[in-house]
């Protein structure tokens, strides 16, 4: 909680200037790129697009549901700076993640003699991202895209990282690749048109972030929720480039997923993950699995020793306040343990957890015995 | 051909120890990987991806030929070293490089629950790699493969250089992305199996390399045709060897085709493609599209004074040593031209061509009137 003094600084000079934008810059094993956030408006971004990237073409994805928000003001931005600007439809849920869809995107860029130099925008929440992110990484062995996440979800976790991909029918993410964004633009502004279920499904990531990093972000979200819940503006954006700026770091370190760093960015999902699919991706949002898997495993990382008492309890109130549901639902061990078994960070027959030892200390473990973990989630 | 010498004493080598085998390693912007070139067993393969990957699982990727004519022995092999291989099949033929097949596949590996410590291997031609390797490339965002050419074609060009994909009705290889083999194990014993037409195919590949680099190829080629034609299998490792060397070199100059240089691989193909694409892909193989472009390209360069007079009618020579076919066939001009405009070398109206100006030097060029390709196409 060192920086918090600092932090609060920011926060009067973010509400001072409303307009004020803040850019972190990315180094990837591709190309490096700019994430950008704040307020802002349409031409804006195209102008930054194409000061960037200057396409031949932009094409923008989205689904219908963002199409009926935001998609004329985006294209007639578009249009207005000289830009022929095809589109790419779907309809808004999960299920558009599939190779049906990528099938009917590429045949679509095919129609529309999209080439080399073309850009493709993601306009949308994580499903559009990943979608978007994985045509445009495999059309004509790859396209620049650039995210303009409109949830909160997407905004803190999703647009940053390169990881894209579809669903099979057999399970989620399974087809993919890593495919760098050449630029990201975040406007906190658009969080307004969310359900209040949404957001706090968002908030469940940004509590995430303030587990894995002690960097002044658990006491905003302590003594700020009034303004964070009313979405102000400026204080979002700050939220935003707080997270954004943890997870940069993070995915920095470990780009392709091979020394456990980025594994941390897992806390909450192995049991998360496993009530999402119990629940059969139906009753249950990512953002709420996650609430309630972090606090099955702070307890569980109490319950071993790892982390000190007391720390479970205060994210618990945390995520009450964010407005999340805090209990697990019912299931048998066997259901739990079928589940949390296809973990992707697994190897062999142990079930890995990413555990904090303290505020701000998250680190993979494989040395989690099942007994523990069962007293944890049917205790 | 200053280095003919040194390649006749390297032939007297490999004819002395028929099982020699040579290795090449070529830099990549993933990780760095081994072509092994050399009579092999299934066995030593086996023993030679485990050394270099130990996967935990392996998969066999082939078409129902391949299958028979290696399929069990490379099956048993893995068998018999003790992992439990899986296959993923296709019929034959460049219709398998489809968004179907590459769907059908992707949830093979999800039924046959693949994880992300294996590795899969292409074993056949071109169609094979290309759509195994997209395949390896997306899965699990990224499984290891293994490239094990049975072609010419496949040995001396496909397999090396990380370029993988799949078509759409639209077009050749509209998906796809570079993705790096981890290991390229190439037995030119197996050389023997093809077709008269096809390995005289895979040789137009082979004089495109004679033409891309003097190296003392030329001469190998003119002066051991005999042993060329006869698929000895001492001479033919070392003229793939020779082949990979070239195309390895290039492709790490240029491994995402941005400076040009890997266009120069190019040479023979935009004549070559719109052949193919004008007859429909059926009636004529790449490779017999690509003699005879080598050809009208060799003697456009001619006439637009960049090449010495001589160089096309030696290459023709060259050509019809290697029972290849030398004359265009007969399109209209607007033909042509649709189908030439169409080449992804091409920015705005100009048709780009990768000409020699001498043996040994071929680079890419824009500035060619379309009066001069008429000449040539028509004339």
């Amino acid at each position: 909680m060192k920086y918090a003094s600092e932090l609060k600084k920011q926060l009067v000079s973010f509400r001072k200037f409303e307009s004020v934008r803040s850019c972190l810059d990315v180094k990837s094993d591709q190309e490096s790129y700019r994430i950008h956030i704040g307020a802002g408006n349409w031409p804006e971004m195209v102008a930054e697009i194409q000061r960037a990237l200057h396409p031949t073409q932009v094409v923008v994805a989205m689904d219908e549901t963002v199409a009926e928000l935001y998609g004329s003001s985006v294209l007639n931005a578009l249009r207005d700076s000289g830009f022929a600007a095809g589109q790419l439809r779907c309809p808004p849920g999960e299920s558009s993640k599939s190779t049906d869809m990528a099938n009917s995107w590429w045949q679509e860029l095919a129609g529309q003699a999209v080439d080399r130099q073309a850009v493709v925008i993601a306009l949308g929440g994580g499903v559009v991202g990943d979608l978007c992110g994985f045509v445009a990484a495999t059309y004509l062995r790859g396209l620049k895209f650039v995210q303009v996440p409109t949830t909160l979800l997407a905004q803190v976790d999703s647009s940053v990282g390169g990881k894209v991909g579809i669903n099979l029918p057999t399970g989620k993410n399974l087809v993919g690749c890593f495919w760098q964004p050449s630029l990201v633009w975040i406007d906190p502004s658009v969080l307004r048109t969310l359900s209040e279920r949404e957001f706090s499904a968002g908030m469940a990531e940004v509590i995430k972030y303030a587990v894995l990093r002690d960097d002044g972000l658990l006491s905003l979200l302590e003594e700020h929720s009034t303004q964070i819940l009313a979405r102000e503006t400026e204080v979002m954006g700050l939220l935003v480039h707080r997270c954004c700026a943890i997870k940069a770091d993070i995915v920095q370190r470990d780009p392709r997923e091979n020394n456990g760093i980025r594994a941390t960015l897992n806390f909450g999902h192995t049991v998360g993950h496993a009530i999402e699919s119990l629940t059969g991706y139906k009753s249950v949002l990512h953002g709420e699995g996650v609430a309630m898997g972090m606090i099955a495993e702070a307890r569980l990382a109490e319950r071993i020793g790892l982390a000190p008492l007391g720390l479970a309890d205060r994210l618990v109130e945390l995520v009450r306040q964010y407005r999340l549901p805090t209990n697990l639902p019912k299931f048998t061990w066997e259901q739990w343990h079928q589940s949390m078994r296809r973990d992707k960070k697994n190897m062999g027959q142990q079930i890995a957890f990413a555990l904090p030892s303290a505020w701000g200390c998250v680190a993979l473990t494989r040395d989690v015995s099942l007994a523990d973990v069962k007293a944890i989630v049917c205790g």
